[in-house]
Formats: structure tokens, C-alpha cells, sequence
């Protein structure tokens, strides 16, 4: 029986624990002299996944999503969530404690200006917010009267029984065999940026390029192996790691000492207060830089020159041997999705398959190959109507019978050598027409990124129409990006770069991206076609411009039963008879028996 | 012998004038005591083409492109231009008295921080720059410990002997048959546009804008049928107009009045002083309000609230009537193109013409059509290497023979109706396999921009990669925006809808563009295939989105034999053939004898 290790389908939120766990709160505000506190869904690093000890929004308000705000007055409270989200808080979420609002129509500023009363304090945690989102608040706060207050210490933390501790994941290093270039090289590359940007040091406050810049990786939270902690690169001499030590042996510290002073995190104020004494001019990731941080530096005298984070970039562009583990994990990554696939085309006609276990028995095929750290993210596995929810996540409570109809699952593997993710369709039983239609537009946006080329410079948002044409011709669209970034042996969900009408980076020879367009049809069922796509050069004879293409690095049959081969042109049946040989030849000499029969009959040229 | 009325084609530029009017600039900034001054190529308002009396760039430095800023110290001065001007500023311009520089490679703000000394004064006449330039300029000068002094008066206009007195052409009316919505229902829109805003009136001061508001046409610069003069218009009350009454007739002055409150220009500083010292929030537009009017309003103790213009967008949108209009400009247009391009057909084989004597006679075909106003902008003509230059302009020194090849022309009228904009290349001769290869690819690149259809919503930059997709299959591009909007009987450049990869502007039902993709090898030949395109929704059976789609307004042959049929989709062909009709349909009617015989061989079913 398949079940899962890397991921969890329970329900976790308790909606009836809202009121008393407010009401605590509002004790302790009391107590400090606020009227208000704002709980935003993050941790000191911005993270998308962040440690249990972390989740004070849901713990006070019942709200699990991955992105969301609560703010709490004397006498109001509310949760602000996005379009993802509008169910869900309702049904988490004791509406009689906290109200319920949307981000874009009522937020959070908006909301503020509205309720709070002249004179009022509205507290924060510092550590929990980037200077950009401190200024958004100070200016509601103005506009009402009131004033904005950072908090010593997070007055949820003084009321949370039980709060689960820091996580203590130990540190392992990233060998060069992965990370292609070694950490010396990574830091001339960065004093280099900061001489040009005319800063002194980098407070790097990502973990992501934490262990990046340092070629190491850690458990910290779900999903990511990211080591959380802090460091300061300066432009020319010896960084230095904060770190908590608990999570280091003796044979990483010793490696970490080689090429950086290592320090407790409660270190890390010292050091910063120390810049600002000196008067420097100090980087901070606006991203993931917490105002804390920032203050710190201000207030001793220094500059803060808070903008992108130079290393986003520099981790962006993965090098030869990270492409080298990329394209590795990938065709490891296919045979456990040739199996998955092979066992769902078998199971799912029975009509005994749920979502629940085809995201078991998935993972089950990744732990197959004995390289499975983590899956990349929680799978989206989606039957009928929890389809058309792009962002679905399966619990024991929506769990769905796969009938008759399509069935979505969006998956990924962490693997030393590479994250993957991947999303396919595939028919149970007869697909409608209207299916056939939908898919294959989506199929055919697919191709045209798959097959794009484009100059030096071109940035996202100018290929993210080319996946959404077929679908406009109909009358359609999806409301998603086309492609985000992807990390190596990091973040599933990675940037600066993106395809997305909103991606102004221009994209680069070894970035990782994403290319999954897809439909939507509310309440009846959804569907995606997703593989990461690798930016590589490309000679065209007679080129007048550095040209770009894609390289395809997912590797997995496109269910056929879903093509209308009326609807594509010959180049297109060409890419995806070439794709599927190319998927055959990479996966067919790794599998054997039902799953190699399987693989041969779902290759076949679409003709 | 065809002749030009509405454009020159002499050299008016006299580079040996520089040196000396250089000096006596500086005895004027002397005694002023300034130690530098800002000479941009603008008027008031920030008009693309300029009155004679605001041309002090091109008096001061022999420079006379459409963009570029001159700066004068007391040891140094420097002309700035962008690329399309490198090589003209150049031959213009004294290199002994401005050093030409490039926009981009060393901006005027660079330049200023390089030889600025602490403690100069630098002068700017506070009519020519837009706040957001001003600013720009005192940056630069605090870096260089220097102060950015406003001026009273412009220096230039001091020491410029003979300089051409203001325009005074006749203002007419535009009728309701023309403009389609009164003055009463468009301030009515402005009034509640302002009060969403939060702002209590609206300082006019794009002519277009007056234009447009006021149903009002005039003739004070070349082109574009502009009104030089500002307004005031309240959120709720009579609007008054500032405009020199000698070019109001008697008639025009009576409807006028009206509507608004009319005074002379001088009048609107003490309406200005006056909403400020009223406390009102005033808005300006960021592109064409002066630094001075904005001042007036801040020092009296008013807002100035500087953004977008909310008349650019109401005035994009064109209503029935102007859309009605339209379509008939381009029938008209049509027919002119059809004659010109025949004659071409005929002559231009026995190699006796020229750039220029093909633009006379483009000009001539439309003053044929008996209601051409003046032409939307100076024709660019291109023979050969010309052709590769996308700006160029032909002048007697420039002018070249069109020998066997290609030859680009793009030319446009300005009607009562309509304003037009075309862009033909044609084969002189037998064009070579590169040309049609490269024209092919233009052509489908404009077909994939005809037959886009997208949801609500999308901006311009989200459709213009279709139009270059097929150049960088084969490593081309072209350094030029797809499209530009175009106004109804005003700017044949008109924002802020566009088509390029910075547009971002939502298109609407009755936007107008370009659609302009082209191909330059340089120091060859150039293509470009234009069309005006109209936003229209489009009824798509089973659509669950709005959609747009295009109109094509544009009637003229694309020259089949620079087509290569193996290079187009069934669907591309299917789309040439249509227009050609389509084409044939709307001129044939309208002309004959050789006209007649060329047009059905030149729309002929590419086959």
C-alpha cells in the first residue's frame, strides 16, 4: 500500500480555536500598549514554506494557506487572503473572530485606514516584515491618526502554549560535484557586484543564497533544503555565517571555518550595528530583508541600500555541472513518473483510485529511486472540479474518486542533483470533445514556448503570450503565469526570471523555468501541461543577433487520448512525435514489464 | 511635375553658426549670472513638432533631428542625441563648439556630474521641462555641488536676431459630424475622471488635449493640426480656455464661449496662483506640463497632483463617429496610394526616380484626393542603404536614385475624418532571395498582429512578440516598437496605447495603432509593411472572456513579388488573399485606366 512520507493530506486547522486564542491576544496587546498587531503568514526570511514555530497566522486565526495576513484591533479582527483562497478561509476560519476579506478588494491598508481610530498603536514584528511592507503600513497608520509601533519580541510568541521550537535540521554541505563552483569563486563574483553597485557588504538575509553562496543545504523547513541563517559578505575579505551552531557537526563547521568566521545568530545585531558604526554603505535583499535588519544598520550611523539581491541572479543562472545534475534528476525523475502513469492508466479506469492515493503511489515511485530527498511541493492532485483550482491542494476532507473525465496531478522531486516539477493531464475513460479541444490548445501553447527562439535580452513577459494564442482564439485563457523560475537543489518556485506577462528579467543561459500553461473550467475540471524548460544558446545560420532557445529537461508522455491531431500543424506533430521518441529513448531502456509495454503504447506517434 | 506643398526637403541646418551664437549665449548667461544653461528640443508643450520660435536647439547647434538636448557651460557644451541621430549630429553640428553625445552611453545628467563645478549655477527655462526632468537635472547638479536655477525669460531668446514670431493660425471647429461626442458630454466624463482622482480641476496644457476637449482644430505647428494654448478644467463648473484671441474668428470665439471662459495666455499664471491659494489639488500631466505651471499652483499653497493625463486615454478610444471618419480617410487614402504606387510601378524601372520625387508625388496623389489637410509627417523615402535607416529623412544632400532593389516609403495624411500612416517597400527590379525571405517574415509577423485576438485586459506588449516571432527563427529582429496609436484628425503619434515591449497600457475597443514590423540590414536595404489597426470586440461562440480583436484600416497592395508563397501558412496565404480583395473591392471603384490595370495585377491570390 502506497503512502506518503514527504507530505501530509490531514487536516490541521481548528476553527473553533480562533476566538480564545484572539481574545489571549488581545490581552498581551493590551499589556504592551498597542491597539492592534499585524500577523503576516512569514518567517524572518520571507520564506514560501515556513517552520511550524513560524505558522503564527494559522495558529491564531485556523487560516493554513500559503499566503495570508491577519490583523487584529480591540474590538475587529480580520484575515485577508487572495482569489486562491476565498473558500478555504471561509471554511478555517471562525468568521465570528476574525472577518474575512479580500486582499485586492479590501486590503489590508485599506482596511486599516477604515478601522483604526486617531491615535491609536499598531503593533508589528520587525523581524517579520520587509522595509517596503513597514512603509505601506506606516502610510495606512498616518492616514488614520495612528502610529505604527515595532514590537520587542512577538506578543504571539508570549501567548502561544506549547509553540514548537526553532528548527534544528542539520547543515550537510553541497559538494562541488553539484554546485559547480566554489564558494571563493562565488564570493569574487559578489564583492565584484557590490564594487559596482558602490556598497561595502551584503547582508544576506535568503537562506536560499545562503546556501548558495556557501554550498551547503539544510532542513529547516518542508519541501526546501534550506539551513536558515544569516550572513554578511563584505566586498573584499572574510564573510561571516550566523548560524545557530546546534545544527552544524564538527565536519561542516570545520569546513564553513575554511572560508567564513562562523557566528551565533543573536550575533548577527552585533555585526550589523558595527557596519553602521563605520559608517558603510550596506546591501539588503528587499525581498527577504526584514525592517529589523535594516534599523539596525540605520540607526548605528550606516547606510542601508535596499534593493534586488545581487546572488538572486547569479544563483539563476545555473552552470554546466548544475545542468549537468538538472537533465540527471529529470531522466531519474521519468522513470518514477513512467511508473506512476503506467499504474494510473491501469488503476484509475477500476474506479477505485482517489487523489489521495495517486499523490501516494507518486511518491511512492519517487522514493523508488532511492534518490527522493523531499518532494519540491505538496502535490496538486486535482479530479473533476478540484482540477479547475489551479492551486488545490488535497486533504482528507476534498478527497476525490477519479471518474470518468481528466485528472490533473502537478508534482516535483527534490534530488541532490536537481529539483523537478511536472504536470500532466490524462484522460479516465473517454475524454469529451470539449476536453480534446481545451488540451489541445493548451498542448499547442506548450509548443510554442517549447520551441521558441529569441535575442539576448528578451525577457519574460514578451514569450508568455506565445502559450496562451491557441487558447485566445477560443475565446479562453488561464489566470496564471505561463513559467516560473526553478533552483537547483532549492526552491521549486525560484526568480528573478519568469514567463509571465509581469517577468521584466531578461532570460539567460542556464535558467531554469517552468512552461505550463493550462484551462480552467470552474467547477468541471482543469487541466495542465507542464515540463521546465532550460534557456540554452542556439546558432541560426545567418543570425544577426545572440540567439536563445529552450532545452526540454521533463521527460514524460503526453497522454494522446487528449490530442485532437485536427487542431495541431505538421511542426507541431512533429515536436511531439520527436518529444515522445526522445522520452522512449531516455525511459524505455530504465523500465521493464507492464510499465515498458505502457511507455511503448503512450509514445506512439500521434500520425 | 509633381512638387511637395507640405513638406521640404532643403538642408536648413548651417553648421558654421554654432561657434558664434555659442558666445553670445554666454555673454547672455553671464550676465545673468548663471555659468550654464539646458537648451531641449520642446516647446511649452512638449509637442512633438515644434513651432519655428521654439526651434532654439537647431538655432543654437545646427542640430535639427526631433530629439535631442544641448547643454552649454562657460569651457564646455554638448550635444545629446539617441541613435537614430548619431550620424546626423554629426554633420550638423560644429564638433569644435558641442561635443556630440549618445543619450544612452553618457546621458546629459552624467555629463553634468563630470564637468559641473561646486558652486555653479546651471539656468533652465522652466516652460521647457517637465517636472519629472527637472528633477532628473537637480540630482545631477546637487551631485556636482552645483544649484539648478529657473530662469525668467529664455537666455536664447535674448541673442536670437530674427527669431520667427509665435504662431497665430486660424483656430477652426471640429464639427460634431467629425468628433463625434460634444464638449459638454467630454468635460462631464473630465468632471467625474477628477473626482475619482480627488482632484478639484485639470490643467490642460497638451494641445491635443485642448484640441480634443474642445472640439477645436488649429494649424500652429507642422502636421498635426494643434491649437497652441492651455485650459483649466474644474471638477464641476465653466472650464476657461488661455489662447491668443488673434486666432479666434469672431464665429469661433461665439461657440467658444459658449462652452468655456476664454482669456489670453498670460491669464492662466493668476488662475493657477488662484486654485492655489484656494488650497485646490490640482492635476497636471507628467509628459506635457511645464515645470513653471506646476510651480505656480505649489507656491500660491495648492496640490500639484502630477500623473497621467486623464484625457489621453478618453481621447484614444475613438467613438462612432470618429471611427466612421476614419474608415473613410483610409478609402480615400487608398485611392492616392493606389495611383502613387502604380506610377511607381511604371517609373521607377527606367530609373529615373528619386527619393524625393517619389514623395512629391505620394504628396501630389494625396492632395489629388481634394481633402488632404497636410501630410501626417514628413514622408521617410528610402532607396537602398536609406531604407535601413528606420527615421530617415530625405534631403536634397541624401536624396538617391531608386535603383534595382527594394524601397521603402511610409507616409501618411491628415484628413478632416482621419489621420493616415503607411508603410509600402516595394521591388524595383528582381528583388533577391534574401529580400523575400526577409520580407516574408515581416509580412507574416504583420499577419500574426491582423488576426490576434485577445481577452480584455491585455496590453500592447503582450502582442508584440507575435510580430517578430518569425524574424527570430531566423536570428533577426528589428530595433523598433511594433505600433503606435494614432489620433483622430491629430497626432499620427498619439499614446498611451502601443504596441511594443514596454506598452502597457490595456488596448480598448477604438484604439488606433500602427502595426510596423520591419526588417534593416544595415548599410543594404530596409522593409517594413504598416497598416492602421483599429480595436474591436469580437464575438467568439463559446468565448467565456471579452475579447478584441483588429480591424484593418489600411487598403493598399503588399508587393507579391517580394512574397515567398513556400514561407506562408495555408492560413497566412488565405489572409493575403482576403486584404488583397478586400483591397481591390475598396479601390477598384474608384479609379481606372493604368491605376485600374495595376491594382487587379498587384492583388492578385498569391497562389
Amino acid at each position: 500500500m502506497a503512502n506518503a512520507v514527504f507530505q501530509s493530506f490531514d487536516e490541521i486547522s481548528d476553527r473553533t480555536k480562533g476566538a480564545p486564542r484572539l481574545a489571549l491576544l488581545r490581552v498581551e496587546l493590551k499589556r504592551r500598549g498597542v491597539q492592534g498587531f499585524v500577523v503576516p503568514r512569514a518567517d524572518e526570511h520571507q520564506n514560501e514554506y515556513v517552520p511550524p514555530c513560524a505558522e503564527r497566522l494559522a495558529w491564531l486565526t485556523g487560516f493554513t494557506g500559503s499566503w495570508g495576513t491577519a490583523i487584529a484591533l480591540m474590538d475587529k479582527a480580520a484575515v485577508f487572503v487572495d482569489g486562491r483562497y476565498t473558500v478555504q478561509v471561509r471554511e478555517q476560519v471562525d468568521a465570528g473572530a476574525f472577518t474575512p476579506e479580500h486582499l485586492i478588494e479590501t486590503p489590508p491598508e485599506t482596511w486599516l485606514e477604515l478601522h483604526l481610530k486617531k491615535g491609536d498603536r499598531l503593533g508589528y514584528d520587525p523581524n517579520l516584515h520587509t522595509p517596503d511592507a513597514v512603509k505601506k503600513l506606516e502610510r495606512a497608520c498616518a492616514k488614520a491618526g495612528a502610529t505604527l509601533v515595532p514590537l520587542d519580541g512577538n506578543p504571539i510568541d508570549s501567548v502561544w502554549e506549547g509553540r514548537p521550537p526553532v528548527p534544528l535540521a542539520p547543515v550537510v554541505l553541497h559538494a562541488l560535484d553539484k554546485a559547480g563552483e566554489d564558494t571563493a569563486a562565488k564570493l569574487r563574483r559578489i564583492g565584484e557586484k557590490l564594487g559596482s553597485l558602490g556598497d561595502d557588504a551584503l547582508v544576506v538575509s535568503d537562506p536560499h543564497a545562503l546556501a548558495w553562496i556557501f554550498n551547503v543545504r539544510g532542513g529547516d523547513v518542508s519541501h526546501t533544503p534550506l539551513p536558515l541563517g544569516y550572513a554578511v559578505v563584505p566586498r573584499e575579505g572574510r564573510p561571516e555565517i550566523f548560524i545557530d551552531g546546534r545544527k552544524l557537526s564538527n565536519a561542516v563547521r570545520s569546513e564553513l571555518a575554511g572560508m567564513a568566521e562562523i557566528a551565533e545568530p543573536a550575533a548577527l545585531d552585533t555585526a550589523l550595528a558595527a557596519l553602521g558604526k563605520a559608517g558603510r554603505k550596506v546591501r539588503f535583499d528587499q525581498a527577504t530583508a526584514a525592517q529589523r535588519l535594516v534599523t539596525l544598520v540605520e540607526k548605528a550611523g550606516g547606510t542601508a541600500d535596499v534593493g534586488v539581491d545581487p546572488v538572486a541572479l547569479m544563483k539563476a543562472a545555473k552552470n554546466v555541472t548544475e545542468i549537468e545534475g538538472t537533465r540527471a534528476a529529470h531522466r531519474r525523475d521519468a522513470v518514477a513518473m513512467a511508473a506512476f502513469l503506467a499504474w494510473l492508466a491501469r488503476e484509475a479506469p477500476k474506479g477505485s483510485v482517489t487523489e489521495i492515493a495517486a499523490a501516494e503511489k507518486l511518491e511512492e515511485c519517487r522514493r523508488a529511486t532511492g534518490a527522493l530527498k523531499d518532494v519540491s511541493f505538496p502535490s496538486i492532485a486535482g479530479a473533476g472540479p478540484n482540477a479547475a483550482l489551479p492551486h488545490y491542494r488535497v486533504s482528507r476532507g476534498s478527497d476525490r474518486r477519479l471518474d470518468p473525465g481528466i485528472f490533473l496531478i502537478d508534482s516535483g522531486g527534490q534530488y541532490e542533483d536537481g529539483t523537478t516539477d511536472i504536470t500532466r493531464t490524462v484522460a479516465v475513460g473517454e475524454p469529451t470533445p470539449e476536453m480534446r479541444d481545451r488540451f489541445t490548445r493548451v498542448l499547442k501553447g506548450h509548443i510554442a514556448i517549447s520551441t521558441a527562439v529569441f535575442p539576448k535580452g528578451t525577457w519574460g513577459a514578451q514569450l508568455d503570450s506565445f502559450a496562451r494564442r491557441p487558447l485566445w482564439e477560443a475565446g479562453l485563457d488561464f489566470d496564471h503565469g505561463t513559467g516560473h523560475g526553478v533552483g537547483s537543489y532549492l526552491s521549486v518556485h525560484e526568480g528573478p526570471q519568469r514567463i509571465s506577462k509581469l517577468g521584466t528579467t531578461p532570460l539567460e543561459p542556464g535558467m531554469i523555468l517552468s512552461n505550463e500553461p493550462g484551462y480552467y473550467k470552474a467547477g468541471a475540471w482543469g487541466i495542465r501541461i507542464e515540463n521546465l524548460i532550460l534557456v540554452e544558446k542556439r546558432d541560426i545560420p545567418g543570425a544577426v543577433r545572440e540567439m536563445y532557445g529552450f532545452e526540454t529537461l521533463s521527460f514524460a508522455p503526453i497522454d494522446l487520448a487528449l490530442v485532437e491531431p485536427a487542431l495541431l500543424t505538421a511542426e507541431e506533430k512533429a515536436w511531439l512525435d520527436a518529444y515522445h521518441a526522445e522520452v522512449r529513448a531516455i525511459v524505455g531502456p530504465q523500465v521493464t514489464g507492464e510499465t515498458l509495454v505502457w511507455l511503448d503504447q503512450a509514445t506512439r506517434p500521434v500520425g
